[in-house]
């Protein structure tokens, strides 16, 4: 088999066979496939597509490309959930132990952040002596134990993926539906949950922009676990805004606690209440009403806060130990209005500007440096009102560039809906 | 400037500026921008084009990244010759001593091949001595006292081209008409020619497989010239079955000789009799009828012939060196009827395998192995026929691949025309 064959066959708009497929995975992972090939082939695939057929052969084959986990012998109900990523995006560090307090088992692996997002493990990390890096026999003797463990992804599970992701990241490849949704199932399935529930973000500050694309995105998963046999849910909801109110990783600690003592924003919690109880109707069998009211008692009664710190003490973490940043600041307004936008993305990357996350793979991180979000869409601001204040270890100078995040007007919006639609 | 947003402003089909394509060749000439970027980008040309303005950036953007020679305080008429490249294309050998003859200057660089189709270079290094490397200094000197002179392309030139051209040629993404256009005209124009003719090649055996395609490439390198003020006029001419009898760099040698002696086959002459008067129509400044009489004449009274043989030997090539290869194979039609094709990219595939070209950079070429071809399309041929003659230094014992070349049918064909049209 010959890559500039296939890289012709693809750029010419035709459909890739299994074997073609099966070969490129390969080849790339042995190095016979260049980098510089490869990214060829990727562009050609972001810009023709694939159709359903060509993305179940390619996530078989990363499936294929590394080790997978096998939890049918596993006792008890088990589900896996995932976030396509998003700003302030906290979610899993509140559904996950809302689950795994009314009995489901929750086996997570979760990814750092890149980019303007943040991601899970960095999150975790900003406790001090929290553990990501557990083995896989830690990992499972831990659920067993407890019902939830949060580990960071090995090596060996889809290692097809982490280097096509690699140069996907790099090559301006990233945005392609085809590639996007092969890379998150395959690492789902090698995971070895049988449901899956994943919060698909739309908007200005996820990866996917507007509906149709998501709609899209979603039908493709869902198609790849009919394949696979895993239930899938796909939740479709808003990133245009910040999640919550609080940007970076300490911080983003500390809000996760608030909506698990019955004290969180109103979007957060309810889109944490709509994804723990679609995990929970779908790992115990039951309707979704009776699963949100299972999730709703166990938020009023404690046992998801206990069962968070339970986890975050099984896994080391420390979380008295938590600091506050050196430097805090609060940002006023710059005219009077009602507020109608905070761009996410816009504060995203201010957030990975001033330390929340990694421009690149060497960066080191400032865990406790962040944004708190002051007010909400709609409200009126005037100049004296603080609507952001900003954390950091060493000291900032410029708060242009977040408060371009904002759009003030004189009339109020209609406010988009939270949650789009649920596809299943 | 950052090559992440020029990738995705070219997959998302927008065009791209001035200061954007020239960050982009000079980055990736100084390796700022990685093998595997440029690749991704190159892919996303490919398939969603470029806009004649971005065509004309990339063009200027690559002559500037080397040398340049001016031609302008040269006194005299001058020419420069291009081809596409095609099966048994030796028509620079041709043509570049008729002009030269008729007292027009032919500064001409050419290429080696690679792939199906030949390069002038390696034809001229199967002539023993002949010297392809003489110096800046050399080569205008020489032109100066024989009005001719064809050398390889010097690494000054367009370094740019060389760099994208090799990542192109690796990464499935050639076929690109705004990259071809580019490519060649920069090299051109770099070159100095004022008059520029160039024989677009259309068929099998061709980089461009259809007319439309064909039409549109000149359209552009035409288009490219009037920006530079250089007289462009470009032949769309036939390249379904090899150009004339011989393919092999030693065997066109010898099928240019013949030609020039007024002995040769008759598509290869007509379409050098036609190259060779818009080059001296050009030129000279005279009509195409009248510069046609002058190639004519030059043909018949040998003068041509002449110059050939003084351009050879200003080169130090020794033409009654030359050897016969050591095997000698005749191939009989497989089949009775009339012959209605022989696919010249077949013909040019065949011809790469047993030693003519280089399948990678690294191969020997062997200069007397090549193929005869001893019939003509609608010839009627019987199974006692021989077909092909095929030379070579090592046995050859399949000629399986080299007979499925040939189309044999109960009825004759309309003959395409060998020049579909000329543009300028």
């Amino acid at each position: 088999m010959n890559i500039l064959d296939i890289i012709n066959k693809k750029r010419l708009n035709s459909s890739l066979s299994k074997s073609e497929i099966e070969y490129v995975v390969r080849a790339y992972l042995d190095d016979t496939i260049k980098d510089y090939q490869m990214s060829s082939l990727l562009m050609a695939i972001c810009i023709n597509g694939m159709n359903q057929d060509e993305i179940n052969y390619l996530t078989d084959a990363m499936i294929n490309s590394g080790e997978t986990i096998d939890l049918s012998n596993v006792g008890g109900a088990t589900v896996d959930k995932h976030s396509t990523g998003g700003v302030g995006d906290k979610t899993t560090l509140i559904v996950a132990p809302i689950v795994a307090s009314l009995g489901v088992k929750v086996y997570k692996m979760s990814g750092r952040g890149l980019g303007h997002t943040g991601g899970t493990i960095d999150k975790l990390e900003s406790i001090p002596g929290f553990k990501v890096d557990l083995t896989k026999k830690q990992f499972l003797s831990q659920v067993n134990k407890i019902n939830l463990s949060v580990v960071s992804q090995t090596a060996n599970l889809v290692p097809a993926d982490k280097k096509i992701y690699a140069l996907r990241d790099v090559t301006g490849t990233v945005e392609s539906i085809p590639l996007i949704a092969s890379s998150i199932m395959s690492k789902k399935i090698a995971l070895g949950a049988s449901n899956i529930v994943i919060d698909l973000k739309v908007g200005s500050g996820a990866l996917i922009k507007n509906l149709d694309d998501a709609t899209e995105l979603a039908t493709i998963m869902i198609n790849i676990g009919k394949k696979y046999k895993r239930k899938v849910v796909c939740l479709l909801s808003n990133m245009d805004i910040p999640l919550g109110y609080n940007v970076g990783n300490s911080l983003e600690i500390k809000e996760a606690i608030s909506v698990l003592k019955n004290e969180g924003e109103e979007n957060l919690t309810n889109l944490c209440v709509a994804l723990a109880s679609h995990m929970v109707s779908l790992a115990l069998e039951i309707s979704f009403d009776e699963a949100r009211e299972k999730v709703i008692n166990t938020l009023k009664n404690g046992d998801a806060l206990a069962k968070f710190y339970e986890f975050i003490n099984f896994q080391q973490g420390r979380i008295d130990e938590m600091n506050d940043a050196l430097y805090k600041y609060d940002v006023k307004a710059p005219i009077n209005g009602f507020l109608t936008n905070i761009d996410a993305y816009i504060v995203g990357c201010y957030a990975c500007e001033i330390g929340c996350g990694r421009r690149s793979k060497e960066d080191v991180i400032d865990y406790d440096a962040g944004i708190i979000i002051r007010k909400k869409i709609n409200d009126y601001v005037s100049t004296n009102d603080i609507v952001f204040t900003v954390f950091s270890n060493s000291e900032i100078k410029d708060f242009q560039r977040l408060l371009d995040s904002l759009t003030i007007s004189s009339k109020k919006i209609e406010l988009p809906p939270l949650i789009y639609k649920v596809m299943s």
